[in-house]
C-alpha cells in the first residue's frame, strides 16, 4: 500500500534538503564551540569556502540559485528536542554533561548566522563573518552542501538503473575495503568522513557497512546525528581553527609563539583522558613538540594530520621518549590521506610501539573514483577555513607546504617565529 | 511513516511465497498447454524433477517442510481477475485472442494437481501425475520455488549489509554485461530466465535492467508475470514436451518416425507468423530437417536449443537453401548456454547471413557464481521433465548424448529410428 500522507507530506518540500540537523556536523566542531563559547566568545571571525581544486569549477556545474535555496535551508534549521537531549543525556567518552547547561541553552536557541555568496572565475565565494562561535558552525553543513550539491549535478542525467549500479559499485568498493581491514587484528577505526562526503544518506550506508563489517573493530562517528540516528560513539577532539584564531589575535611575536600552547592549556582546564589529544601541525609539528611544555607530554595521545605520517608518529615517539613518557600507553591517531594500503602499513609499523587508531575520512565516504565518466565523481579538495580574527589574517603552515594558507608575508612570519626549516612537499589530493 | 496496515497485514504470511501468480511462468507453456487443451487433453502424464547437478544436495540444503509449505501455496494460487484480461486483452507477436474463450475459462478454474514428494540420497524426488494440461503446468513453478528455497538457504546466515554488496556486486555483473551487449548493433535479445532464476525479484530486476540499458534491442521476456507487471512483450513458442510426449504416445515404429511432424502440423494450425518457429533437435537436428515435410521450410525460423549453436544453425541455413528458402528472410533463435562473450560470437558469425535472435536464460537471472563462500549461488541444472505418456516412457535425444534422457533401451530405439549417429559431447553446465 502507497502511504499516501508520506506522498502528500512530501509533495510540500520545496527542495530536497541537504543538511537537515544543526548536529549533521563534526563532533569536534560542537567541542570546540563550547570551548570558544566560553573562552573567545566575542572574537569576530571570517570563514571562507576554499576549493584547493581548481580544476573542479564548482560555480560552472552547481546552479547557484540551488546552492542559495540549500544554504537558505540550513539557517532555518533548530536543534530539535530529541538532539538535544541526546547531547544534554549522552556519555561521550566516558563523561556525562559533556555540554554545560549554559552551551546547551545558548545552542538550542542557535540560527547560523547569514552567508555571503559570489561567482566569481567558475568558483563560489562563499563567506561567514560575525561571532566565532557562531560562524565556526557553518563549517561542515557548507562543506556538506557544496559536496552533495556537485554529487547531484553529476547524477543529475543518469537512468534509474544505471544509478543503482554505480552505487552497487561504490558499496561493492567499500566492502572490499572493509573485507581488508578486518583481517588486521587489533584495529580501531573510526569515521571521520562528514567533511568530504558524497552525500548524506550514503555517508550514512558507510557507517552502517562499517559497522556490521567491523563489529568492535569500527570504534564510532563524528558525524553527531548519524551517532545519534545509529546510536553509536561520536569521535573528535579539536581541529587547526583553534591554534590558528588564537594566533591571528596574538599581539605580539611572543604571544604568538605561546599561543598554539594557550589553546591546549584551555583544552587542558576543560577536558581529559581521551579528549586530551594534540593536534600538533598547526604551525610545523617539530618546532611544536620541541617547545611544548612540560604537561602536555602527559597527555592521552596525538593526531597526525599533514604531511608523512610515518615521519609524524616517529617525532611524536621520540618526544615522548626524550620527556620520560613510554610511548605504548600513548594513543596516535592517524586521520590524513587514508586508504586501505596505507592503513595496513601504518598499523603494521606502529603497532605495538603506540596505541594505534585511525580516522577515516574522504576514501570512506566518497570514493566514487573512476565510477562515471570523466570521473566526475573524484573526490576533490574542498575546505572552509577561518581566513581572519578580529581583522588579523589567520595562518597555518601544517607539515606540508602546499597545505599552508594565509597571506604571503604572514606565513614567512609565522614560519620565522616557529622555527619551521625546510618541509617535504606531500601532494593534497583531497 | 509506517503504512501500519501493510506491516499488519504481512504478519499474516505464514511464508514468504516464492511463485504469487499461475502466470508467474513461461509463456510458451501457456501457449503449449492451449494447444494440448484442445489436441491431446486427456493424456495422462508424469512429470519429474531432475537435477542433472547431483553435487548440488538439494535435500541436504532446502527443508522439506518449507518446501511443501511453498509447493502447497502454490496449489492455492488461481488465475486473478487482472492476470486473466490481461491474457484475454493483449495483443501477442501482433495477434489479438491468442487464447481462445475456452481455454481461458478452463484456466480461470484451475488449481494446480497434488504432486508427490520423497528425499532420497540427498535429493528430492518430486513428481506430477495426471492430466497433460494441467499436469505441465507444474514444471515452472516447481522449478522457481526450488532455485528459490536453494537461494534462501544459502543466504540465511548472511548479515544485511553483506547482503547488499553481494546484491551489488551481481548488479554490477549484469550490468557490465548489459554495457557490453549495447554496443552489438542490431541486437535483439530476450529474457528467458524464468526457470533458472536465483529468485523471482532478482529476474524482475534483471528485465528492467535490461529495458533500460539495452532499449528497442530488448524484446522481452519469456516471464508472463513479469511482462504484464512491466507492460513488455511476452516471448516464446514451444518446447520438448510436446514431441516428447507426442512420440511416446506413438503405436509403431512409423508413427514415431512422423510424431514430430505430427506436433508442428498441430501447430501449424494454430499459429501463424513468429511462433511457427522450429525446435529440431528432440531427436537430433540433422535428421529431423532432412527428412522434414516442404511446408516446414516456409515456417520463420528456428530455435537452436542444444549442441554446438554455430553447427546448429549452418545445418539449419543449408537445409533453407537446399529446399530454396533464403536464409536471410529466417529468424535463429539461440537459447542454449549463451552468455555475453557467446552471445558476441554467434551475433559477428551469423548477422547478415539470417536474422539473429537471442532467448538469453541462467546467465542473465542466476549469475552468481563466486559471490559467495564454496560458490554455493552458482547456478545448476534442475529440469523438470515429462517422463512419461500414458504409461509410456518419453525419451529426448537433443544434439548432445548429455542432454538425452529416458530408459536406455529406448534410447537406443529412438537413435536408431531417427537416424542419429554420432554425436559430440556438450558439457552441460546450467
Amino acid at each position: 500500500m502507497v502511504d499516501i500522507a508520506t506522498r502528500v507530506w512530501n509533495h510540500k518540500w520545496k527542495i530536497d534538503p541537504i543538511v537537515r540537523s544543526l548536529i549533521d556536523t563534526d563532533f569536534y566542531k560542537l567541542l570546540m564551540c563550547q570551548s570558544i563559547f566560553r573562552n573567545k566568545p566575542d572574537t569576530n571571525v571570517v570563514f571562507s569556502l576554499i576549493n584547493r581544486s581548481t580544476k573542479v569549477r564548482l560555480a560552472d556545474l552547481v546552479d547557484e540559485g540551488e546552492l542559495r535555496e540549500q544554504l537558505d535551508h540550513v539557517r532555518s534549521v533548530t536543534l530539535t528536542r530529541g538532539e538535544s537531549t541526546w547531547l544534554r543525556g549522552n556519555t561521550f567518552y566516558g563523561k556525562r554533561q559533556m555540554f554545560r547547561p549554559d552551551f546547551m541553552e545558548w545552542f538550542e536557541g542557535l540560527r547560523l548566522p547569514a552567508y555571503h555568496l559570489e561567482k566569481r572565475d567558475g568558483q563560489f565565494e562563499l563567506t561567514f563573518e560575525g561571532r566565532w562561535p557562531e560562524v565556526m558552525l557553518w563549517e561542515i553543513p557548507a562543506l556538506s552542501v557544496l559536496m552533495e550539491l556537485r554529487s547531484r549535478a553529476v547524477l543529475n542525467d543518469m537512468g534509474k538503473f544505471e544509478l543503482q549500479v554505480l552505487y552497487a559499485r561504490a558499496m561493492t568498493r567499500l566492502w572490499e575495503k572493509i573485507e581488508r581491514l578486518r583481517r588486521i587484528e587489533g584495529l580501531k577505526i573510526a569515521d571521520f568522513g562528514t567533511r568530504r562526503r558524497h552525500g548524506f544518506l550514503w555517508q550514512d550506508w558507510c557507517v552502517q557497512a562499517m559497522q556490521e563489517g567491523l563489529g568492535a573493530k569500527f570504534t564510532g562517528t563524528s558525524n553527531c546525528r548519524i551517532a545519534m540516528r545509529r546510536d553509536i560513539e561520536a569521535i573528535g577532539t579539536n581541529a587547526h581553527e583553534l591554534p590558528m584564531v588564537y594566533s591571528a589575535l596574538a599581539d605580539t611575536d611572543e604571544e604568538l609563539r605561546q599561543a598554539p600552547y594557550r589553546v591546549l592549556a584551555d583544552w587542558h582546564e576543560e577536558h581529559e583522558g581521551n579528549l586530551r589529544i594534540i593536534l600538533p601541525d598547526t604551525y610545523g609539528t617539530e618546532g611544536f613538540l620541541k617547545n611544548a611544555p612540560d604537561w602536555l607530554a602527559g597527555w592521552t595521545g596525538i593526531r597526525i594530520d599533514s604531511g608523512d605520517p610515518a615521519e609524524g608518529a616517529e617525532i611524536a615517539i621520540r618526544w615522548w621518549q626524550d620527556r620520560g613518557e613510554d610511548p605504548r600507553k600513548k594513543l596516535v591517531i592517524f586521520s590524513d590521506g587514508l586508504d586501505v594500503e596505507k592503513i595496513e602499513e601504518l598499523y603494521a609499523r606502529f603497532h605495538g610501539r603506540v596505541k594505534v587508531s585511525f580516522g577515516w575520512g574522504t576514501m570512506l565516504t566518497n570514493d566514487f573514483r573512476g565510477l562515471v565518466a570523466e570521473d566526475a565523481l573524484a573526490p576533490f579538495s574542498l575546505v572552509c577555513k577561518a581566513v581572519s580574527a578580529n581583522g588579523r589574517p589567520t595562518v597555518k603552515l601544517s607539515d606540508n607546504p602546499a597545505k599552508a594558507t594565509g597571506p604571503k608575508d604572514e606565513i614567512e612570519r609565522y614560519r620565522r617565529i616557529f622555527g619551521v626549516g625546510e618541509q617535504k612537499v606531500q601532494e593534497v589530493l583531497v
